[in-house]
């Protein structure tokens, strides 16, 4: 049953979920999403590692680490989104499924939120679903490794 | 139990859906993904009422009458999403729920499909999971839907 | 006493008028404002052909049979406004003068509405006064059609 | 009856009006145009006070004067609506209607032609009817000045 | 003989070919210009479809239904050369030979008929020939169908 | 004690400060600042010349002045700030000290604002601060002068 | 019957025809598409003078000669076509046709292929028929020519 | 001999030539320059009138003026130049020949300094020859006056 | 006497202050600053937490701790100013108030420094006073800390 | 009296003139021109050179031969004035005064005659006046040899 | 012999070298140019100081640390070449040379990597050459020093 | 032992160096480079045609001379690397390895030497390193070819 691990990478200010600016990203926090996407994973029989930098060098660092011993990555790298390219490199080099989610529809905000240099290094985006976002990735997710353990 | 139908729009060329350009789009029909849908509606306790034109002006008509009539709209306007701000319009104009979808991931595509007119209209994005990205829209309506009956 | 009818060209979405965004639009319905056009019209000797459709293919229609028996065009494109020029080369093509329409005034609005491909096919342009836009057109191309029959 | 004189102000090189250009601003001079504004004031029941400058400092001043003591704006700023951000700010602290008017269609010429400052801090704007455009305004001013009346 | 036809698509507008403009699109009405390929396809042992719509829902529709029972595509979008990705993903996903043909030389023109989304779904271009570009067209197809059967 | 007076120049609708869109500009007059700067100055021994005005011409020809007889230059350009190439060359020409002021975050509202002619000119800039930012400008100049007399 | 020749202009690199990116453009050589347009051009009662360089000067040189002893010009300028404005200059000081012809698709190519200063000084463009083109440009020109005789 | 008065019109700054930033502008005063040209006119049978404003309306004012009883104009709009539509338009309204003046090579300098309103409005332009510029200017215009009057 | 404390962030390399491009940014090293605000802090009643890192994440995780525990913020992000939506995100996410500083007139230098994304997130901007900024920033906020706890 | 030839370099297509497009270039022949500046220049104690090229080498190898043995250059470099960087290198080499000129007024030409590679790397720049100018620009190098000579 | 050793830095993903994409960025590891390296700096009597990190601000620390006790830097900051004004601003604090060095040829990758912040703060940059490109940088620094020495 | 010889082509204006403005390209002559050049090519086991022309259209002939009969080329393609497509192409043809070569680091000149045509045609790019960069292009080439022929 290896690789059925889930990488949960999420970028900075995350930690701050909650507290900050909840009319644009809603009340949950990061621990309440990470408490319902396990016990989602739960019921998909897979697992997840939550994780959470204010440091691009950190996720960069995670973004291989994930390739060596995870399933797939599920990303929100939050503002680093719009200004990483070290990060689009990072998940360029991975050979696991990568999912971006955001919190908020960032095609609603500022014109600089538009341009993502994650999105052409994932399999796919989800946004605008508040932390509901992550369950989706997830379960899409489990979905595809289901077909390519095939 | 009034407005518990979801509108699908699909926008031109989708009725090719299986054979254009199978590397792109995949080899499901759009059939086949009403099919999948419905079943999966019928488990949610939702109807749907699956629709495609290669039409924009159809489409602006529908967006009209699903606000009159149903709980939400699921739309993928593939072209049109890029060059329409007649739909943008009409999507604005909606006081349901809208879910943007794309079978591909359009950011991995030419530049000219990097924008879309929907997305401010809409409450959220999912693209790049196929026909699946369709399931994953109906079950967070679902989700959306009964948090607002409450 | 040929000519003296003058035809109104809707574009889509004004058949929401009163119902969509009012605090964009005004309360006041497309019906309304054919009434109060139509009552105007007859002060003024004119007839008022008033038509609204969401098919930019119905409004280039329009214009060529506009040319063919009336006398002018008022034209309220609305979102094809910004994206047409199908509809530009239709009223290009017409010898007959061409008011351009807007109920909001589109330079107080998103930066896509700044940009008429309609107005350089037009002799003039009013935008911002609402339904009364329409009057002011119609008073504005009485006069001409004045000054041209001598 | 205080409020019910309407300012309107133009801007630089219309005092030259029916001796320049007139393929482009037609062979009616200002004073004409002024006559007749006044013609249809008087009908209206209304004042008008009719000025022109080429100085971009007195048309400021004149906004904030309109200000105090007047009930509406009639503005063709002329080249400055292009360059002029003092008149913009000016037009933004009044409390009254404002109306831009150009003589030619603005956007039937030069590129730098068609951004007018103006346009977002009036109500409407009217362009491509000559001086025909001072009278729109006037009727347009007066029924809006009507209704707020009640 | 199965594919031997070749359907002739023509855009908004093109119907008021003689009459609309003549100092930019030529004497000749779309009439004339059929009659003429029809005779040149019977001379080339070809048999054409010759079709005109305001609708790019139609040219959508019909560039579908070309791919599944004819030989090759001519096509004069018009206006819609510049503003419609639909049509562009519409003869993307033929198999048929597409040609693109222009009445006037769109380079001569406004910068914004400069871009087309239809030349990159064709094989070829040809613009500037007014009516004879179609013959053009139709001789150039008549060479590579000939080379496609061996 | 030569060279210890001050000019401080205000420029376009600055006389409107308190009435004029309070919201943004606060609740303080012109002559609340300048009391304010006077009484300052006095205490760090300085001399204050405090004017305004809506012409460009005299913001340049102040400039001028100023170079020839005062220690310093406070300037608010006001709109003039962002469109004044001639301001510009006006203050590069100044052999004194120049500190740009702006009442508002510039940076906060629209996109035009966001760009000074001024500043490339000016020693400092300081924005955000209301009437305050006189101040500021005021002791750093006390400061400077102080330093530049050693 | 003096002017029946057709001068062939071909720019930089064109000599290579057939060695050089076969997959861009094709197998054929410069001496093949040489010997048959001069075989079309027999069957058509015209001579051709067929030449290339890679020189930008010999192209404007000749193209002045061409205007004193020929009929019309076919150029396939190659790169010159995206960077020549001195191409262009000499172009439009000739009075007898030209018709530009490029082998590939330029607009399936780089986006700086997609600009020709060339163009606007042509009769017409034809690309994407390989060698073909020059033939369509010749029968073209004949067309023309037979006409202009009239 | 009516008409044959030359009037010189210099922009903002340019009464602090020789104080101003000589390593730019040369140590030449406007005195100097005014004088040498008095000295030139009146060999070359000419008269000219010699003004400056740093007002914007004022050079608009005097262009008309010149256009009723002056034979030519010399303008140097300074930093006006780059940024004013209303000089262009009144020197656009103007009957006799303009002759645009910059001291410094203005294509040496920044940016902005490179677009120039005026130029379109003018039979020509010299930059960079400092106050010479002005007697080459007097020296063309007595020319071109001498061939009008022929 | 809670929340008087303000926390002082400086970004990357401005620990080499005094020994980097002095010519640029002064000789004044960053401990000097450090102790010329101290004592000003000491002065106005208020303490200083003063921080360096040339790491973006130590700065958003230094922005959400003040959040917590201090009174207001000064910010020098240096280059990350201009590049690090991040900072803007955990700055946005502050209920303090935030001045931005920086040493040189970023106006007067490169291009890229001209934005910044710190500025939409602050309260005020001061620039181009070296040093002395900060001082500046204390005295303004130690201004309105004291309105605000009224 | 060595470095007293004048070196006149003219473009591609200027070999054209009087012939070509002469309601844009007059129709003043190149000889004409070389005429009359020989007999100024013989008035004025000067010799020039004067050479044509349609090839960019030539002005490059002209321009490295001029500062060898020429007293300055005055060059009008057509159609590569805009697009020839290797030109701009050329004359940035030299250490003598070079004037450009044009015959027509470029800044009312196509945009992309608005941008010269030469003028930064000339001294002044004369445009507008025809076969004038040339004469304009030996008259100025008269003047500047002469200074220089001192 | 102080002074002689050389900092090689290597910016974030470079650890990943030899596994990631090596179709791009070859099969070599960069602890065997490490090796070859340093078996090179050895024969050139020279040491290396090698590093790798994922964070900016390593990076930039290290350039600083460089700066005090190394001869010169070798740089590839891969894709924080195209974000990272802070290194910009720490290589150009350093006084010691710096060579910028790239795997690939980013020129013929996405546009986004075509633009370096490193490059105008480098002595020279070399790209293209793989693994071999460390060398050359290597033997330049070498021959650089060398000439320093004297 | 074929094709061991390499082609150094040196593009406008290379002629000149060492006279031409030594604080950009240093002081060593073209004929000093291809001494050392040559030199280092023996002791390399290697042979040299070492050419300049100041002509775009040689540089494109010996670009496909050298394909024929040589095993790599070096090109400092001087002004034309900016600007010639042309040349680009003639590189693009070519099946052995091309290297450029610049003597002035480019990224710290004018914008306009930012972009290179010849980078995406070219192996590797050296900059920087004046005439050392065409040693270091040979030893590059030295083992490249090494490798090739194993």
């Amino acid at each position: 049953m290896i690789r059925q691990k889930i990488m949960v990478i999420n970028g900075p200010n995350l930690n701050l979920l909650g507290a900050r600016e909840p009319e644009v990203y809603g009340s949950e926090t990061l621990d309440m999403i990470e408490n319902k996407l396990s016990s989602k994973a739960s019921d998909l029989g897979l697992d997840i590692d939550f994780r959470q930098s204010n440091f691009e060098g950190d996720i960069i660092t995670w973004a291989a680490e994930a390739n060596l011993n995870m399933a797939a990555i599920i990303i929100n790298a939050a503002a680093l989104t719009h200004t990483s390219i070290a990060i689009f490199d990072a998940l360029s080099a991975v050979n696991i499924p990568v999912v971006e989610v955001h919190l908020s529809n960032v095609f609603k905000r500022e014109k600089f939120r538009h341009h993502s240099y994650i999105s052409p290094a994932s399999m796919g985006v989800i946004c605008g679903f508040g932390g509901q976002g992550y369950i989706m990735a997830l379960e899409a997710l489990s979905e595809i490794l289901k077909k390519n353990k095939k």
